[in-house]
């Protein structure tokens, strides 16, 4: 007993912001009780993850001791934090636990994917209390952007723990439960806080945070002054902002025509769960293009240029038979996540182009984050009064930020990144164990891991082309016929203005008839010498090194 | 002559920031001569352009009049506005001509290329004035980020036009001639003034640019403050900013080095050319090895992330044998460019890691813009009293809003996009003629054409895969053994568990005995059907439809 203790371990999210995925665990060392705070995904871009679906942690580690987990719980339903739960819970099977919003989108995911519903159990706020192995754990209602967000109360024979999830302080969210320092101060008063783990996306914002409310003014003049259609965008999972743009939208006499898949699902759940209330009637594209232009708001998914998604298609030309005209004003209700930068402004030049009002978040009136800022976070520390403080959910440089903010206030703090076993049973942060903690990627219908090469060719095909290089070898071990080559995204023709293909076909040629009988019985060798020859040739003839292919037909006796 | 007119034509930079290039023209409809401004690159990037090197204006329409240019005039020495003068010029071959400091940035381009340096004509300011055709031009000196930026003033026998270029109203610009508003207001007077195109980067923000020299204080007591090295990034052709940097480092008794082939010569060409004076002297990167670190700042490449550059590489580990520590000062004296906010990032994690302090311009002391806001445009408008204001250098949405703010201030004002050519030789901007203004890439030691296809095939392949597939077919069209199949870029195995390529083979051989001796002999059939059976066979498999190539190798008798 004296033997045992209590381990922290985050698999994602603990230098990214995205993907979060954290373990605690107590017990024996090495037969640690274990539980899963979020599975949660990140987007793949062109530059390191070209064709991938979605990143997921790699959670082989948990994996290899799911016998040993009693609980996975999700402390709200954005992407980064629910995204992969469907896709990795069969390798962890254990019962997931979560509030009944975030736990309705679970179970549409489940339902997507085959998997059973019933593996998804609802949970009311603390004081109710999941029993899981060694743990008791609480979820306590805070402020975010999506309904139900959550903290944790993690109650160990070690001590108590609050994961604080996403959030941020808001007094009146619209949408769902305001940040209630009280409640926070109960938890401390209860049992004092060994640890908070803390979110750190926001700990270089300087100005308090701001309240969701604080836009329905800003939003009503707008949209009220408006004279043509009207398209906002926002995040989907963003219920208080659907709500607050209705809201404006029903006020200056417009109906509301949500467009999207994601969108529709967000307001629906949200209605059947009793989440959103008093949610204005919508109209259907149908209904929308009878309608005068000036008397529709259309709420649409594409906030971060997403080339699939309603704003990019109206960007594009017409979605669902819709299309923008001069006058219109298109919104964007959101903040572009860095990295989105190019898709989003593509769409705001295609929407100029049509003579369309553009109005972003630039003045700071239309948009407002869903993360605690430094000093609410700041504020959050002296609630929670926590002896140690690990900060989460962050890339590095907003870990060690946060971090030295602790250190500042007298916190014991360490920087814990992903794969770090840390042991927190005693009055400071020991490092245990550095796990592997890479990252999986879904590509198309395979879990493929991210180390795996696969990614990597199709990177160095597309920064350097692929040239395919067939030869046929006969039974005597002679050339028969010449090489053929086949050539995908180079030029046609090189410098000396002949065809590149022909080009390298003629010097390979050359060159296996120099080469010898024995270099044509030696495969390795062989491809090798082809390899060099097609890349030397091509130097020289386009300026560039491509990737080859070589494939060698050897023909058999019959 | 009354039939004759003036025309504009943007070729670049008119419907994006980056890859400026514009054309006047002045006679008979069809047979104007004409005078190029600049002819600058944008950047690639692995979304749309994934291992192209540059992207260039299209100047086609220009090549098959090369005849009746009677000049290319270059604004200033950044890449957007001189980059792509090497690799194009050949295409033009006519007189160049630039102020000093410009010319010695196109001269090392030129010799770099092999090209003959005396192509390009040094030029001194108005009232110097060059004769070209029918055109008389003339550089005035404007504040910018680079030394001798200057505008253009164009005469014509239809009128006066003034060029900006790229431009800031910067009345202590460090480095380099002020904001003179006088000789602006000289330059109406003399001729009243017909158009003004004008910079459309900055439309958006709403504040007075602010002045190189406001930075000088911030800098010195951030650097004075430092316990560690330092290391500060900018632009390599902020020869101000390397100054301000360089003084700030002498006044707190650092020696400077300056780490970068681009920084290295753009601080040469500067003093070489008499413009930076007064430069402290500089160590080598052996020297700086010697030196305690509190004694030292590195002046570096890299501000927007560039991989390859000093930045990324102090960031990796080390450079040049100098590697960053615990308590080093890492300092952004750069805004970071839409679209290189990762790359950015990474440097910024991987320095974290390492413990070095990071500093960069969210507080806007350790940065100003080059280009000219909202207010500062107004000012330019009302100096220059134009009869119309034609937007340049800008996205749709910046050419949108800044010819909006002419309008509200009864300036005749349109969009003209690239490619579109006008008439203003009266009193109004009309629209004659739409040039194909497309792109092209260098890539490698070529010059590609945006839509050949190349690079869309580059990106199918990184999004896609690739799947080669190999038949013989022998004298008697008949199959020679199975189909062999090469894979790249894709899973190894898939859902199946088997081998993906080894399961394609079967599949395809199985097709193959079914498909009957008519197809064998029919190479257009035969590939769409192998093509068909690769991507149904994988969309089951793996869930991705690959790019497929055929190879049908058909032995004849000899």
């Amino acid at each position: 007993m004296t033997n045992e203790r209590l381990i922290y371990l985050p698999l994602g999210g603990a230098g990214e912001i995205g993907m979060n995925c954290y373990v605690y665990g107590h017990g024996a060392p090495g037969r640690e009780r274990l539980i899963v705070i979020d599975l949660g995904v990140t987007f793949p871009d062109m530059d390191t993850t070209p064709g991938v679906d979605l990143i997921l942690p790699d959670i082989s580690w948990l994996e290899a001791r799911a016998d040993r987990i009693d609980g996975i719980f999700i402390t709200h339903a954005h992407e980064d934090h629910i995204g992969a739960l469907a896709h990795l819970w069969p390798k962890l099977n254990a019962p997931i636990y979560a509030r009944k919003f975030t736990a309705a989108i679970g179970r549409h995911k489940f339902q997507d994917q085959g998997l059973p519903k019933d593996a998804i159990t609802v949970v009311e706020p603390r004081p109710e209390t999941i029993k899981a192995g060694p743990f008791s754990v609480q979820f306590v209602p805070i402020s975010h952007s999506v309904p139900e967000s959550s903290a944790l109360v993690i109650d160990s024979p070690a001590g108590r723990v609050v994961h604080s999830g996403d959030f941020k302080l808001d007094p009146a969210p619209v949408v769902g439960e305001a940040w209630n320092p009280a409640s926070f101060e109960a938890i401390a008063a209860e049992r004092p806080v060994k640890a908070l783990m803390c979110d750190s996306t926001n700990v270089f914002t300087q100005h308090p945070g701001r309240s969701e409310s604080t836009l329905a003014g800003p939003l009503r003049e707008l949209i009220s002054n408006a004279k043509g259609m009207v398209v906002a965008t926002t995040f989907a999972s963003n219920v208080a902002r659907l709500k607050t743009l209705a809201d404006a939208a029903q006020a200056s006499g417009r109906s509301i025509c949500l467009l999207g898949r994601a969108m529709r699902r967000m307001v629906a759940t949200a209605q059947e769960t009793g989440i959103l209330t008093e949610f204005p009637s919508t109209i259907s594209p149908e209904q929308a293009l009878e309608m005068p232009r000036d008397k529709v708001i259309l709420i649409v998914t594409g906030s971060q240029g997403e080339r699939r998604a309603a704003s990019a298609q109206l960007a594009r030309g017409k979605y669902l038979g819709i299309s923008l005209k001069e006058g219109d004003l298109f919104l964007f209700s959101s903040r572009t996540i860095p990295g989105n930068e190019r898709g989003v402004g593509r769409i705001m030049n295609q929407l100029s182009e049509m003579g369309v009002i553009l109005q972003d978040d630039a003045g700071g009136l239309y948009h407002v984050s869903g993360h605690a800022n430094r000093p609410d976070l700041i504020a959050m520390h002296s609630v929670v009064k926590p002896q140690m403080l690990i900060p989460m959910h962050g890339e590095h440089r907003h870990m060690r930020e946060h971090a030295r903010l602790g250190t500042d206030a007298g916190l014991r703090s360490a920087i814990v990144t992903n794969g770090m076993m840390v042991d927190i049973t005693g009055n400071s942060i020991v490092p245990v164990e550095k796990i592997e903690a890479k990252r999986v990627y879904l590509d198309g219908g395979m879990l493929i891991g991210a180390f795996d090469g696969v990614v990597r060719d199709r990177i160095r095909m597309a920064l350097n082309g692929h040239v395919m290089v067939t030869l046929l070898i006969d039974e005597n071990d002679e050339l028969l016929g010449d090489a053929w080559v086949e050539v995908m995204g180079l030029a046609e023709r090189g410098r000396s203005g002949k065809s590149y293909s022909e080009l390298l076909e003629n010097d390979l040629t050359e060159w296996l008839e120099g080469a010898g009988a024995k270099l044509l019985r030696d495969d390795g060798r062989l491809e090798e010498g082809i390899r060099r020859t097609v890349r030397n040739v091509s130097q020289a003839e386009i300026g560039k090194k491509p990737e080859v292919t070589v494939v060698l037909s050897r023909l058999q006796d019959e």
